[in-house]
């Protein structure tokens, strides 16, 4: 069979073998028509538009949040989806206060700031101290405490565009490591430049979590246009004294929840193929690339593989909650189905523009199909990648206790221009673009749920 | 005379006609050497680097402003200028408060504003009202006044780029006439889509005033995501209704100044050959692209036609202040030197991007030079425009009471992209641009300030 399948994968694409499938494979012809027709898919931008439009920005454990939650259930109930439920969890809620920076000497001006996940709160008028600034985290971590001692430090380090979006792990070390360093070393606040790769007065939030024991302190990002203006005034070599303001506030522990839907299989002993987003976003924008878009995506292709026929396994999407502030709702959802079978998990979270690459970390067994989900993509402009990596934000947690992933890469290089700023809006999602990604998620699922394939036993990292 | 030089201007490039220059002209090589030198020059990157830097924002008659025409005194005299001055005049000021519009239902949502100029305060708490939308002003002038009243009136119109900067008059009519319509009408406020053609989260702040007679209302301009946002909130059909707070006040009558600086020239009885640009900026930004590369621009054209040798004419720099509220400093400028001989005027002010166009508002016997400046603009991409047309934002009061004006037209595509936002920052000038209009106005000043021609009297308008 194995030996079959990779045959018929290997012919060209309008091969009589390929129009001929064999019972345990849907038919060639009807994934094709299927991807096609998903070219012109207005379901997806339906969806981005209606979240980021009526309910806005979803910040984590909020009633933003929740309202997200309610808006999602009816639409999916309203488009069909059965099991359409709310798999609740608690977390601890931080919210942004004011947020204002200002040099006060040599130059004075204002600056644009934002305040990083998790920073503790200056006082309402703010803190004054003299600014002390580093190139990287590494210069940071190799001054003096005395130097660094009472100040506010500044650590900036220009992040370029790369098209899987790979830097962003690196380059957000100012952001994720600066806070905790900072601290330890004495200084009464921190600013880095925004984790972005834009020139826009528009601040980069994200989550940074300071390591257990070290005192909290006020954390903000600083926009790449103010981050290159405070430059030019520290290398004027004279003190240089900032007013920094931040008052976020932890409000307790407050309800989120993932929101789950599904199109039932016929065989439920197959396990599920998970299509997975996430439905919170950084309160600044309305989170429409991160991630309407990417529920838009899973949602309208799972429709079109459940409208083409009740599938052979069941299609769970999962719409998960506070992935923003430390992919709580993942862990939630980990916590409850770990031990529930899983054929395949994938998310869409990197945009919304097009997807260039399929890869899989997948039983080197289920190569043939692996190989036939990548033939149907070539159309699409998709090139196939390994089977040594595939992941997504959440399912990462899922992704690393074993679970068969698929990964649809998405086209990054834009991405961090927009990401967790207020810039993340409807206005930055190409229909072309999205519409492609709906197709390709299309042909993923009509295959991978349609054939009893056993994508499992992931093989341990590096053996592949 | 007149007969010789067009001959001269006519024949090639590198005619031997054009290197015997008579004893009325620059030399032609001479221009050619200074303008190629100049596509190499660091200061107007110097200049605009620092008045951004060291200053930053430069809001009219306000303390900021005040250390920018320190900053600009210092600065010219340590480059040699003579007679280097501020010219004081007095002005009531307008500074911005607290902003922030929220929709409250039926989607609530925070949306990103900023006051327009001499926008009336909200109580501290702000207003809330029902928010009424139209596609254009005409069609708030049709609405019947009763719709209206008591009221959150939101204009859109979607402005599209253009190459001369053209559409922004046209444009511009929802934050112009929009406040003084809608209060008119009874509104308590006016919200417009900001007068710009980018993406971003930044609104477009600008100058407005409420016609005598017609109480000032809370007026501000919602970014153009925002303001599509509303229109499709609006489209839901339900009624919306948005808290709007705007607490910007008037601090009274303050002092401003327009700071000159010169080149004396050989013969005083030809008079001054004007080189504008303007010292003040909106708070959002630093003012680079508007104006301080647009100073840093004709400072450096006019010292490497000084440092060439003492021109035959005066030339003068002028450091417009107040130009974003009104052309206050122009027309302070204009109460005080009307009666003085100006042999031609320019401005720069339109952004950092390339000339592309040349064009002149000059009497028909000046000719000639024209189409020897013209020829020597020509190897830098720059096209000769008519004599029609030629003016600047401030030179504006000047060129129309008959002041002979030249204009080195800059593209504006991108202008309007940052134009009174926040992102007027230094990051958006482009080096080679700027150095490409240092070489066109090098090649404007030093034909222009080395030959006896006259360009007046200018003729009527519709006559030539």
């Amino acid at each position: 069979m194995k030996k079959l399948l990779l045959t018929a994968a290997a012919l060209p694409v309008l091969s009589i073998a390929a129009l001929t499938p064999s019972s345990a494979q849907i038919a060639k012809q009807q994934v094709e028509r299927l991807r096609d027709a998903a070219l012109k898919d207005d379901l997806a931008w339906d969806i981005t538009e209606g979240l980021t439009t009526e309910v806005g920005p979803r910040m984590p454990g909020t009633e933003a949040e929740a309202r997200g939650r309610t808006w999602a259930v009816a639409r999916l109930k309203a488009l069909g989806f059965q099991n359409v439920r709310v798999e609740p969890f608690d977390m601890p809620v931080w919210v942004r206060g004011a947020e204002k920076a200002e040099i006060l000497s040599p130059f004075p001006q204002p600056l644009v700031i934002t305040a990083l996940g998790n920073s503790a709160a200056t006082p309402a008028n703010g803190i004054t101290a003299e600014v002390i600034g580093f190139e990287s985290v590494a210069e940071l971590e190799a001054a003096p405490d005395a130097d660094v001692r009472g100040k506010i430090v500044f650590v900036t380090h220009r992040m370029m565009p790369t098209t899987t979006g790979v830097g962003y792990g690196q380059f957000g070390a100012p952001r994720r490591q600066g806070p905790t360093i900072a601290s330890r070393k004495g200084a009464v606040g921190i600013v880095v430049r925004s984790i972005g790769t834009d020139y826009h007065r528009n601040p980069h939030t994200g989550a940074q979590d300071f390591a257990p024991g070290v005192t909290p302190i006020p954390a903000g990002a600083l926009t790449v246009p103010d981050s290159e203006q405070l430059e030019r005034i520290l290398k004027r070599g004279r003190p240089v004294t900032m007013r920094l303001t931040l008052t976020p506030r932890n409000t307790g522990v407050h309800q989120s929840g993932n929101v789950i839907a599904e199109i039932p299989g016929r065989d439920p002993s197959l396990g599920v193929v998970v299509a997975a987003c996430h439905l919170d976003s950084w309160d600044l924008g309305t989170g429409a690339i991160d991630d309407a878009s990417g529920c838009g995506i899973t949602a309208a292709a799972a429709k079109r593989v459940g409208d083409a026929g009740k599938p052979l396994r069941t299609i769970r999407l999962v719409w998960f909650g506070a992935e923003e502030v430390g992919l709580v709702g993942a862990q939630a959802y980990r916590a409850k189905h770990r031990d529930e079978k899983h054929a395949v998990i994938a998310e869409s979270d990197l945009g919304a523009d097009r997807v260039w690459r399929f890869q899989s970390r997948v039983s080197p067994a289920a190569q043939p199909a692996v190989d036939r989900i990548a033939a149907a993509l070539a159309p699409l402009g998709i090139v196939k990648g390994s089977n040594r990596e595939a992941s997504g934000s959440d399912i990462s947690v899922l992704t690393a206790i074993g679970f068969p992933t698929f990964e649809l890469t998405q086209d990054a290089t834009r991405y961090f221009d927009y990401h967790h700023t207020p810039d993340d809006t409807l206005d930055k999602v190409d229909l072309d673009q999205l519409r492609q990604n709906v197709a390709a998620w299309t042909t993923m699922l009509a295959i991978a749920a349609n054939e009893p394939v056993e994508f499992g036993p992931v093989p341990t990292a590096g053996t592949q």
